[in-house]
């Protein structure tokens, strides 16, 4: 042995013991909490359903034909040497690295794929792959711009490989490409791209690590990217990669310049409170939380455990969104918690509801998913028009009228996750540990799966979110004892958020009701926000969940200096706003009195709501120059379908009085 | 000038005179006959919309699906080095020329997405595109297996460019790839294709001609697909060497080798009967009528006249198929029409179709239509399966059980031309000459055209095939009067086909009814088939035709000594057969005699079909060896249909008597 390999195995082990060894043993044990895949749920129901279809029908095909028309698809011909080099034309939509939108638009297709059998979609999928294995160099490196473009056109990509990590979001792509690239396995059993993903991972694995590159990546992705290639082959080196990458993080002085935006200040060990670019945090905290699960690793959790605290008592909108500030597109300051100025990237909102189900697996405490509900029902829904094609890169709480959803963006991050994060959204329905059943998330669905070998289905019929009224109807081969634990949401307990930072004004005695087979579970026992409900389950079972759904008003904690003095309206887990077009024209003069009455009727605009009335006020501006309130019916509409019909102002908390309406 | 030079100008010049001067004025006149195209016509009623539907959804991609599997798709890769070359398998389904059927699947895919716009369809064949320009050879040649296989390799290919254009099928490629060019531009606007087939044409202009290369392709082809180049570019000389092509068989010494088979024994000129293959006598009459309608040409016209004559007279199946003979796939002698050895090829059926469409838009007549109605909803439409993925490439007139539709063919000619077809027939439908507009097919639909700048729609309703009666509303941007020509099929007026091959037994009265707002038309003017209305239309102006649809018998000409002492079961244009599976288990034993009633009833089966029943005879083997007649209650399905259940005999010549049952 030379005297360098054997320092190099020094420093792995050095790099080990500070920082846990991983210990796959318990992530391959057949009882942890897992979530049950998507491919094992349908979804049945008119709300998802309708946003599935439409993602599956509009959103997909509209970002593959984006990805084709801005030449990033032709980046991967180019580097393969099928088209000239010089075909290339430099745009701000076709900059190195953004190629990562294929990849994610890969990855959604797939997850269609797998639940829609399309042949024309798998052979494009395929004609895809071809070109992008066919750019791969030959010991692994896949980016493609660097295959045509001389160095100095390379831009923040830099001049050579891995140069400049921190902007060239080198890893941050090929972290979409291994996630596309299982997802692409599991749907078609192809190893296509699988393979091209586990060849630039393993050259990952020979180019990063102590002694070798020993600097983290700018954007976090990579990580998860490698525990799941890791989970699909198995190869422990890229679950190390992986927490290389997490440990080496505020480590390296040399990239410490990353800074706080990147959340390379100090190691992560010692990151008190969530700071920084709101979607590097999420996937940071996703992937070492798949990290955690995979190894064990109480100390990841630990720094899990106080960061995600952190958002949700002092960082989270009521809507689900995070990141107040958008100079580094970053969470802001605690309490800071701006409507108007509002950030709330889409993809800040995916990676919370990520990092949210991660830390409901590693706890298996229904208040990480009630956040994941109230994520994926306000803050990220809004990110995608009802047609499919508009998008919202940032989601504002309150608008001047300026704001519409955009057919694109310069860097078009956004729509290409909504395509991939909403056909993924099934696989957080149910979860399973042993023989406890989860029911997470509610809206009309099946789900199958085994407990010990035994063959059962649940079948949810609702229409929530509209209505609090769910049935599970139990499908066993065979008759056996196991656990269900029904989620009762926080909302239904007087909790909107599991911290202080939101409470409901009108607080409500504890109204929900469970059924089994038409008989009343009284005081069903509670664990962890979920009913559990263990007995001899047979098919035609049936469990009976009435949740009330009144309209609430919402306050803030007393430290969100903008919203003292104003309400939000929430029904069940749907946030709403107040848009101009449905109160005449205005919306940021309203004033919803605490003594005014609401009530909730189902509307036949925007696809099918449930629309919010009272009697509220307004103020006006008099001919005199003087402002006079009036009487004024409020017409409140769900948050996420906001800016639909016609460009006006919008707010979500409301004034109780004149004195709190500031412009 | 060069002697040389000069020499080849008196050959062009003597070419022209035999053969009749190209004289495109009457091809652009705007009043000539043309079919109204099909992206102008919606196919809106169930039989019809369901085939297509179920092309559009299932057979196109499956037919994409087959041809990536087989690696055809990957032979353009190869020979654009995209792929190393010894990726090639050789194999029987992956011969030198097969890439046709790439093209055809292209051309049908391109109609589909004129008429349904499909984001990922689209961008599918933007992706085979790009690998069929990049296989192009820089003259223009394309010819993938050349690209990539040594020469000794290349089999029937020929191992130099067209040294074997008898089988190699060089010339019979690109003319598909012509076609598909000019359907994905007219569907598409993009030019990407187009280019690749007109860099080819260009080249083959340049190598054939009067003193180059003198020899004919074996199977035409090339020719449909130049005129169809000519009619979007305007080129001339594309038109001029589709003419050459026909012009020069028969004449050249040393390729007369292709004989009969290829209609290349004598000059088209001198061709008095239709011989040899069926497709290609299709593909080459089919070429010299759009020829004839591009350059008025009489003489072509004549030869016609006389070859369709003959096939409708003698060698026309009751189903609309032709090919008696599986030898050659040819025709087979005049009146020798055996059933089970029926061979009626699907794209002879196709070809077939093809050219009496084109018959009827140089001579405007009728009779013509009831070939193609024949054709589609008989002979061609058993091709395909109503699932869409099993296809007939041979059909039979009678079965003893063994038939069955495949997946695939070594030749795959006919799935590929399937999909090609189909949704081109919504352009067989309705035609316009000046004022006159032709209602040809029947079956729900609309069409919009414009008659000297006013825009007319007509709105056509009816349960055609399975019942006569149908409703065609008007649309009118302003009152106008103009002609509509409604065919009245032969088969409303006593005959069967437009000659004495076949007649029916039960000869009517003419019981044509026709309204023009509710007002009965009493002896319609009736002009070469066509029920003329000429009157100043306006909006919601409504014809209503009734055509009664009795079952009835038909008998061929006594010539055909097979169906002596038998009848076929015709109902509107559908021809029907009887299957074992609806009639104890055999058909090749049933007797229909002559004063059996018959009926008509609608069943539930075979996605809901008319079907016939009658009381009639069927032979039985006793115990003792004798054979008896017992009563049996025939039960007749549609013939397109059968082969769907379970295999078993089948048989659409029923015999009268015990007599005329052989076996």
């Amino acid at each position: 042995m030379e005297k360098r390999d054997a320092l190099m195995i020094c420093a792995v082990v050095v790099i080990a013991v500070l920082t846990g060894l991983p210990t796959p043993a318990r992530a391959m044990a057949g009882d942890a909490l897992k979530a049950i895949p998507f491919t094992d749920v349908t979804v049945t129901g008119s709300f998802w359903k309708a946003r599935l279809e439409t993602n599956r029908k509009v959103t997909i095909p509209y970002n593959f034909k984006k990805c084709d028309e801005l030449g990033l698809i032709d980046n991967f011909a180019r580097a393969a040497g099928f088209m000239p080099a010089d075909t290339f034309q430099p745009n701000r939509n076709n900059r190195p690295s953004r190629e990562c939108d294929v990849y994610k638009v890969i990855e959604g297709a797939s997850y269609v794929l797998a639940k829609h059998p399309d042949v024309v979609l798998d052979l494009y999928l395929d004609s895809l792959i071809a070109q992008i294995a066919a750019a791969q160099e030959p010991d692994g490196y896949l980016y493609p711009s660097r295959g045509f473009l001389p160095p100095e056109k390379m831009g923040r990509g830099g001049t050579k490989r891995w140069e400049r990590v921190g902007g060239s979001q080198e890893l941050y792509a090929v972290g979409h490409l291994y996630e596309g690239a299982v997802a692409h396995n599991q749907a078609t059993g192809k190893r296509t791209l699988l393979d091209v993903a586990i060849k630039n991972a393993d050259l990952l694995c020979k180019a990063f690590g102590p002694g070798r590159c020993e600097y983290p990546p700018g954007h976090p992705e990579v990580e998860i990217g490698l525990v799941r290639l890791y989970r699909v082959t198995g190869a422990e080196k890229y679950l190390n990669l992986a927490k290389f990458f997490i440990d080496v993080r505020g480590r390296s002085e040399t990239h410490r310049l990353y800074g706080v935006k990147n959340q390379d200040h100090v190691p992560v060990a010692q990151q008190e409170e969530a700071v920084g670019h709101a979607v590097c945090a999420g996937y940071l905290c996703s992937g070492m939380a798949d990290i955690a699960m995979a190894t064990a690793h109480q100390g990841y959790v630990k720094i899990l455990d106080r960061l995600w605290h952190d958002v949700v008592s002092t960082k989270l909108y009521i809507t689900g969104g995070v990141g107040s500030q958008s100079k580094g597109e970053a969470y802001g300051e605690a309490y800071k918690l701006g409507n108007e100025t509002a950030y709330c990237e889409t993809c800040a909102a995916i990676a919370n509801a990520m990092w949210s189900q991660r830390m409901f697996l590693i706890h298996g405490d229904a208040k990480y998913v009630d956040v994941v509900e109230r994520v994926i029902h306000n803050g990220f829904l809004s990110g995608v028009s009802l047609g499919g094609d508009k998008f919202f890169y940032v989601n504002r709480l309150a608008s001047e009228g300026k704001q519409e959803r955009s057919p694109w963006f310069t860097t078009p991050c956004c729509p290409t996750n909504i395509v991939r994060f909403l056909p993924s959204l099934a696989g957080y329905a149910y979860a399973q540990e042993g023989d406890m059943l989860y029911v997470n998330l509610f809206g009309s669905s099946t789900v199958r799966t085994t407990i010990s070998g035994n063959n059962v289905r649940l079948i949810q019929e609702t229409e929530y979110p509209w209505d609090g009224n769910a049935r599970i109807r139990i499908e066993a081969e065979r008759a056996q004892e196991f656990a269900i634990h029904v989620r009762i949401p926080g909302w239904a307990r007087n909790q909107p958020v599991p911290s202080d930072l939101y409470r409901f004004v009108e607080r409500r005695p504890r109204e929900v009701r469970l059924e089994v087979n038409g008989e009343s579970v009284r005081q069903p026992r509670m664990e962890k926000g979920f009913a559990v409900i263990r007995r001899k389950w047979k098919t035609d079972d049936m469990i009976e969940l009435r949740l009330p759904m009144p309209v609430r008003r919402v306050r803030s904690h007393e430290k969100v200096v903008g919203n003292l003095g104003r309400v939000a309206l929430q029904r069940g887990p749907i946030v709403y706003c107040a848009e101009a077009v449905d109160n005449n024209g205005q919306a940021l003069n309203l004033i919803l009195p605490n003594d005014a009455s609401l009530k909730a009727e189902r509307a036949d605009l925007l696809g099918g709501v449930t629309i919010v009335t009272g009697q509220a006020k307004a103020l006006h501006k008099e001919a005199d120059g003087t402002v006079t309130e009036r009487k004024h019916t409020l017409t409140a509409i769900p948050y996420y379908a906001w800016a639909h019909r016609a460009q006006g102002e919008m707010v979500v908390w409301l004034p109780t009085s004149a004195e709190s309406v500031k412009r």
